[in-house]
């Protein structure tokens, strides 16, 4: 991977073809690169291509293409052949999240690029300096973690394990500008990573909230939707506190600090669900219940909303920085 | 104050004219109340007017009324005069964060209102149980919390002391359903309140990776913006866990619970901007610098990304319920 990016020779492969992988797809077709896509188990094409298909026409819908999909479709090739990833110069790994699994995809990876070929996981649960003691040449391995759907968000997470070479984050990060993200720098590798480990601090706090029967969950999901969410594709947080004056974060520090929940086991109403198996949406038990009719209205209604907010976001990119 | 509101007979009092009262008026102006604005202090009266005005073009520009700016400033009479609260139902104070003051102003409130007149608070600092056992029938005070700007965000936060009549509760959860707003129901009185309790929460973590030197300030704010960002308006975040199939959070909760940070004291970057005296975008130093040109530009296009998201939001509120 070298510094200039001609994204239309600058060929990406995709190793994993679930969920997050045929989105990461979309989005690097979307910004013009020609992917190779692989299936690391047979059973991993099922299913994909109708996925990438029916993600191409969401994010035309958005008016994302300036091509028609078809253009892009001609731009990737599907397949369980690792050779196939000989000339690419980025391999972005998406996977199950179990490290002897990674670590074989990492070994099939290097026997088939180049040395110089950049080597990125999309994991959110491993350390990067763990999975990259594993791979030959670790200084080319590198966390970008994306989120879903992965062609419709400005986010993008970076992370450098202890041995990756600074240059590579560099350019992934100049690289990952030209997809319209804005890329987040993670320079130590912090376990969960940066919003997800911001995120479990709230969890932790709301949970305490709702088991010491302060307030409900509807309530908690409205106050977070009505109040940070009228702020926050605006600004990050650091940015509100200076917008709010400043001045009586101080106090309210050592007032609230020492009075926030420190628990380190998870909450007995997550642990209830889990029990059950319920897995939100998916099967209709969650911390919430859905009927399946709920969970698809649901469904359909945020894939509006993505394209609604991903074209707010773009209009304010630069009033913050 | 009744259960059946009829907004245009129903005259509500604002005690306080500052940035938070005067918004708080527009917002019960385009509700259809009739208001009448106490000025605690004569100087209280400078600019409110103005400011309402000025406002009331915001409200009016976003598509927020029905009738044209001066319908609703003829429903509006500002005055030292507490007796002009006489046939208040509600009334609802903001001045400034000093018991004793509050305290003062209660008393002039209940020397001046029926006994069945509801007074409200709007303070996000001083506990409700705490600022009730000074006021004169303690069963009506409840604590209502307002975003800025009141008129354009659908955050309400009702709060209950120990002292509150329940049923005052819910017909102030009613009524504020006829204001637009969505009531978060705190049911125990919660140092901190709701969204600002979970939100410390993540204002400690952040400040703790930020001085680990693991992030920077301006991308943990890109971070939130972007991944956060792009789904709170659509949901909270119970909500949130359901729609990612809740499968691994037990066991992240297990790992990353016990690695959060615990700190109960002001992170040292904003001890360092309280010893400067940094009230943020109001005098140009905070966590960021602002010239303030760029002070400007910022307020001035939060005014337009508020109308976009209270628009977006608006779209969305039934689908989570």
């Amino acid at each position: 991977m070298n510094g200039k990016n001609n994204s239309s020779t600058f060929e990406i492969g995709v190793v994993g073809l679930g969920l997050m992988g045929t989105s990461i797809i979309v989005s690097l077709l979307v910004s013009g690169h020609p992917v190779i896509g692989i299936a690391p188990l047979p059973s991993d094409m099922d299913g994909a291509l109708d996925r990438i298909q029916s993600q191409m026409n969401h994010a035309d819908e958005a008016g994302l293409l300036s091509e028609n999909v078809d253009y892009y479709l001609k731009r990737l090739h599907l397949t369980e052949d690792y050779s196939k990833l000989k000339s690419c110069s980025l391999v972005q790994e998406c996977v199950t999240e179990v490290i002897e699994i990674k670590t074989e995809v990492y070994l099939k990876i290097s026997q088939n690029t180049e040395s110089t070929a950049v080597i990125a996981t999309n994991t959110s649960a491993i350390p990067i300096s763990v999975l990259q003691e594993n791979v030959n040449l670790p200084s080319r391995f590198i966390g970008i973690h994306w989120a879903e759907p992965a062609y419709m968000t400005r986010f993008l997470e970076v992370t450098k394990g202890a041995l990756t070479d600074e240059k590579i984050a560099n350019r992934v990060l100049s690289l990952a500008r030209t997809w319209n993200k804005e890329p987040t720098y993670l320079k130590k590798d912090l376990r969960g990573f940066v919003t997800n480990r911001m995120l479990y601090a709230v969890y932790r706090e709301m949970f305490a909230i709702l088991e010491n029967g302060e307030a409900s969950m509807d309530d908690l999901d409205k106050a977070f939707r009505y109040d940070p969410g009228s702020w926050m594709t605006y600004m990050g947080l650091f940015k509100r506190m200076d917008q709010l004056g400043l001045s009586d974060f101080k106090e309210i520090f050592e007032n609230i600090f020492p009075q926030l929940d420190n628990s380190q086991t998870v909450p007995t109403t997550m642990q209830a669900v889990v029990k059950v198996q319920g897995k939100g949406i998916n099967n209709g038990k969650g911390l919430y219940n859905y009927t399946k009719e709920e969970a698809i209205k649901w469904e359909e209604a945020f894939k509006d909303f993505n394209h609604e907010i991903f074209h707010l976001a773009a209009q304010y990119p630069e009033i913050n920085t």
